[in-house]
């Protein structure tokens, strides 16, 4: 019975660790689509993020089936409610990457994103897959220092954020009201999709530690 | 023992409510402060955060406590772990007054919101605190027509964030790049706390009925 249990709480993280990989491929194609105004692989985004929240939900029940099963306690006990909050952290993530595809669909058959916003756009979508799989990596490992390093790239997609903003305000011609508004959103949908990697990567350190990470940072 | 735990039960209620309240007043103080530029309110909206942090902390903490100390099942053991998600939303839309809030610090002694803008995020304003405010009253009363009602106001935030775009584009004189980015991201940080009080309103009526909104909003 402890063995069956044991595999339960182990088929919890798997199932997470195959939301990171459904979130990382909606944002990868996401981003394409965006700076491509791809209609097609825009619209498989946007309906691709059904299995996303349905393996969210199918998560949840799981995880409350545990508990009322196995009332666990201690360490188990922590697990099972840190999967609830992480899947809300990555159901927000596919939400996230539907936005940037419905940004590409609302434009199309233009590109929302002009050529000089281009490579900053390319990089932060580089960042954003980077750090879900990240993410995935530490759900399964629960490593603590690999954890507190996606902070780290945090830090690199905040900068190039607000890079952005500064492209926007200083060119020499400058850009539509238009072009201003799609582009501030989706900087934002990107900066939001890495705080949720951040904000999964503090519950693995507070789960595997007990402490907070803003109490650790300055020891690694 | 019985009755101390429903007691504690009920202080989980209790102290949802009261971040609501907290929120509740972020928020509105976040308007006041965009609107008027004014700087000393702001800064106490966004000093002010802090404690709506630590109050989903000291939530979570109870929670956790309660499934480890009680083994709750069946509806007291679904009350609980909705506690855990809607500590998530409410400790989300204080970030989101916060925000504001930080906007009309990065202008002062300018408002962010021009003239021309300010009837529509008066009016977000206003209909932000109606729904944190009837987000309260839901997860004490539990009343799932009361819930059902709160999505209609949330139509009513996402039409203004549409009219506020439209306004943004169609006028004579048009708006610097500036307030452009300024005025997307305060209207999407309303209508993402319109949507977490949407979403708390859903878990109350899944908590209460055991089914999705969407199956019964055909029939109120």
């Amino acid at each position: 019975m402890r063995d069956a249990y044991h595999e339960e709480l182990d088929a919890l993280t798997d199932q997470l660790v195959e939301m990171t990989r459904l979130v990382g491929s909606a944002i990868s194609r996401a981003s394409t689509a965006l700076l491509d105004a791809d209609l097609t692989l825009a619209e498989s985004v946007i309906a691709a993020d059904d299995a996303v929240d349905a393996l969210r939900d199918e998560l949840d029940a799981r995880a409350m089936d545990l508990l009322a099963r196995q009332q666990p306690v201690a360490s188990d006990l922590r697990i099972i409610v840190t999967t609830l909050k992480m899947s809300g952290d990555l159901e927000r993530m596919g939400d996230l990457a539907r936005h940037v595809a419905r940004s590409a669909r609302r434009r199309y058959p233009e590109s929302a994103v002009p050529a000089a916003l281009r490579a900053t756009i390319v990089e932060m979508g580089q960042v954003a897959e980077r750090l879900v799989a990240k993410a995935g990596s530490v759900i399964a490992s629960h490593d603590v220092e690999e954890a507190l390093q996606i902070e780290k790239d945090d830090d690199e997609m905040d900068r190039l954020h607000r890079a952005l903003f500064g492209d926007l305000l200083n060119v020499a011609s400058p850009f539509s009201i238009e072009t201003a508004i799609d582009v501030t959103l989706v900087s934002r949908y990107y900066e939001r999709f890495a705080d949720h990697a951040v904000s999964i990567a503090r519950r693995v350190v507070f789960l595997v530690t007990g402490r907070q990470p803003r109490d650790l940072i300055e020891h690694v």
